[in-house]
């Protein structure tokens, strides 16, 4: 009995489908599972020659030395490159090394790249995709929650300029997705937790059903249960592909819900330095704040704010601003608009969950307000 | 009375416009006619707030420097980015020097990035825009007749990689392309002869009554008679679109009609030393050498060959094989169908001009036959 999921994401020039299963559900064939839907994945592509699959030094082994393994039952040749953990990978300097590498390697444009790791993984990889040969075929293999419910649907690739995250890169969309679950049975609680922000937050941008479910399955989910941790994937999967396919390469606008609390979780990265505070417990703080921004508003109910505090904090996120210098803040969210060339807009809930609204002239006081404490 | 000539590009998810006019014709009024044409070209991209202007050492006092300078009528921020003249450019190094400088500008996704000089400075900087902050808007205002017949037009960009030209890159076409071929006036007449290697290709390969025109006139196109100027380049730039229209990202095969002659150019050009023998010599001995290959198939009827040499003579361009070894230029040919992946194809004519097969399976001693002397 085949358990995996699929979402199709359709779009105007391309498609592709995000396949969400779970290798370690029955035990006694797990490799099975893992090595068919990789196989199957793989045929679908067309004869696959050659495999360059892109890992980092955390998940080699556990990961993606054996989706290796499975490839070279299925391809002639594949080679592994590794890069270090971390954002610091994506730069100049990593992505200059892969193009060489696939150089040496004999890459040409009927080799396909594969991404196995976090969104750090996936940006780079698929950067070198996007412009090695003018485009060769890219996998996604996300390993990281985060990386399953967001970096790795859409098509964002990119790597950072110094003090500039994600300004180099192109929209490249993927040939597939391939998502195991299991995966994240080997990630740190911090980590896990933290990809569950970005779970929570399209509950509230999105999906109102969603999140209700959240609130009722913590302990499941907590808990990593293969089915629950499916029905979470899948779900985030087929909601951030509702936005990419609405809104491809940001042109409408329907991509900026997708930054509900990120304007003020980008500062608390910035002042707190990158890595002090998780991305997604620095989302889980913002969504408050800009729930609290629009509570004070009057453009919600009562209430609103603490429905998502009481699901994040059951989900161990923080909830409250760090003690952090609040003109400090002000200060990172004044670059943040100077960035985006004036305009520091705030994407915020209105009436109910699945309604947002992007709103300007926002005051300092009106700020500080929502930044509590 | 407006002078200027339009060759439509109707791709399948864009479109542009390559203007061609000579702004020097009637002397009175022609920076009116320079001017008015960039201006109706920044109008048609709705409002530019930003543009970025990169081009190269040799071209900036005479092209660069005047086009900023009619932009800045029209446009809020115009910025000059300046690279070393020549193919060493095209790198690594230079796109990132380019990335961190658009940067440090403020240019944002609304930036428009305009290309002024010849195919170095259109290929790195359509790279540079194609991936900067995931692509902007980009314009093409090549000053070379190789740019303005061939390199502008098609969307192809990239950089090198030692050893590995064009190997990084996307495809990414221009927003228009402004082809102004009083700039042809500075170009050393060595430059000017080469570039008309390519415009007798176009001939060979796809319109025999243009091979007609050229070999009619050519004192004219010698002497850069405005008027023939205008129609070579503007019939040069359809035929081109019109390949790029049938298969735009290489995946028909048509595209590889444009390679005509360019297996053995490569060859001299390897062996020769980059810079030796400029690219359109190579390509001028490139084509007889490949007519003579198919002469000596019994593809083409006798004398095929010869009016190809006639036309490129009369155009002081070179058409023997140069003195170099023959071993040599036999293994940079295989050295080019390792890194195709084992296949030496020859594009070749049959029967006509403008009828081209790929054709394999040619013997060493065929390609010394072909080489001649």
């Amino acid at each position: 009995m085949s358990t995996h999921l699929t979402v199709h994401v359709g779009l105007a020039h391309t498609q592709y489908d995000i396949t969400i299963f779970s290798s370690a559900e029955s035990s006694e064939n797990s490799h099975d599972t893992q090595l068919s839907q990789t196989s199957r994945i793989l045929d679908g592509l067309q004869p696959v020659t050659h495999l360059v699959v892109i890992t980092d030094e955390i998940v080699a082994t556990a990961h993606a030395e054996p989706f290796v393994d499975k490839c070279r039952q299925h391809v002639g040749r594949v080679d592994l490159m590794t890069v270090p953990a971390g954002e610091a990978s994506k730069c100049i300097e990593q992505a200059s090394r892969l193009w060489q590498q696939m150089l040496d390697a004999g890459a040409d444009r009927k080799t396909v790249v594969a991404a196995v790791g976090g969104g750090v993984v996936g940006d780079l990889a698929g950067f070198v995709a996007a412009t090695y040969g003018r485009g060769v075929r890219f996998l996604q293999v996300p390993t990281t929650l985060l990386a399953q419910v967001d970096s790795s649907v859409g098509g964002k690739v990119g790597i950072n300029l110094p003090h500039a995250k994600n300004i180099i890169g192109a929209f490249w969309q993927p040939a597939a997705v391939l998502i195991d679950t299991s995966a994240l049975s080997t990630l740190p609680d911090r980590e896990y937790r933290s990809g569950l922000a970005e779970v929570v937050k399209y509950g509230v941008i999105m999906d109102e059903p969603f999140f209700e479910y959240l609130s009722r399955n913590v302990t499941e989910i907590m808990d990593r249960d293969p089915q629950s941790l499916r029905h979470v994937v899948s779900r985030c999967c087929q909601l951030k592909s509702d936005v990419v396919v609405a809104d491809e390469t940001e042109v409408t606008g329907r991509r900026a819900i997708l930054n509900y609390g990120h304007t003020f979780a980008h500062a608390f990265e910035a002042v707190g330095g990158y890595g002090a505070i998780l991305h997604g417990e620095a989302v889980a703080i913002g969504m408050v704040c800009a729930s609290r921004l629009a509570e004070s508003q009057g453009m919600v109910p009562g209430g609103f704010t603490d429905r998502q505090i009481n699901v994040l904090n059951a989900f161990d996120l923080p909830t409250t601003t760090p003690d952090y210098d609040r003109q400090q803040l002000l200060a990172a969210m004044q670059l943040d608009k100077k960035v985006a060339h004036g305009k520091l807009n705030f994407i915020l809930p209105k009436q109910e969950m699945g309604s947002m609204v992007l709103v300007g002239e926002i005051t300092d006081d009106q700020i500080l307000a929502a930044l509590g404490g």
